[in-house]
């Protein structure tokens, strides 16, 4: 992703990617809604690939980050989640 | 997660998840404006959790479908893409 899109990312900038983000967001939600498995495939992508885009513009390392549910809920502690 | 959360994901249903991950999407928005770094890591780490409970629930492999990506841009097919 970096080598593919890192250039262009950071050229365009934060805002810029969200809005990206958010559109792809729809995309998915229409696709959950009429789509099928294929182009269910292609939105959850396109999603992950504005949030990598995202998360490196922002200095954020994904893998790190989901370590916050590496072991259960992050605010009930428990496997499975009992939060109320 | 699916440990975590997969039980309490299904019976949540996927419009309600959906508007979770539009919750987290919003929150996410806002560390990028006024958050710190540790606001960030959580925010990421929080839309990626509703993603894969999304993924989840629509029987998409988010590790299959980021396949997409991993030989340059799906659209150009360049590395770095080229798309005007």
């Amino acid at each position: 992703m970096e080598d593919t899109y890192g250039q262009r990312d950071r050229a365009r900038g934060i805002q810029a990617s969200l809005a990206w983000l958010i559109e792809e967001v729809g995309e998915l939600s229409q696709s959950l809604r009429k789509g099928d498995h294929a182009d269910r495939m292609h939105e959850f992508a396109d999603v992950l690939a504005w949030a990598f885009s995202l998360a490196n513009q922002a200095d954020v390392d994904l893998e790190a980050a989901v370590e916050r549910y590496a072991h259960g809920c992050p605010k009930c502690g428990a496997v499975p989640c009992t939060c109320p």
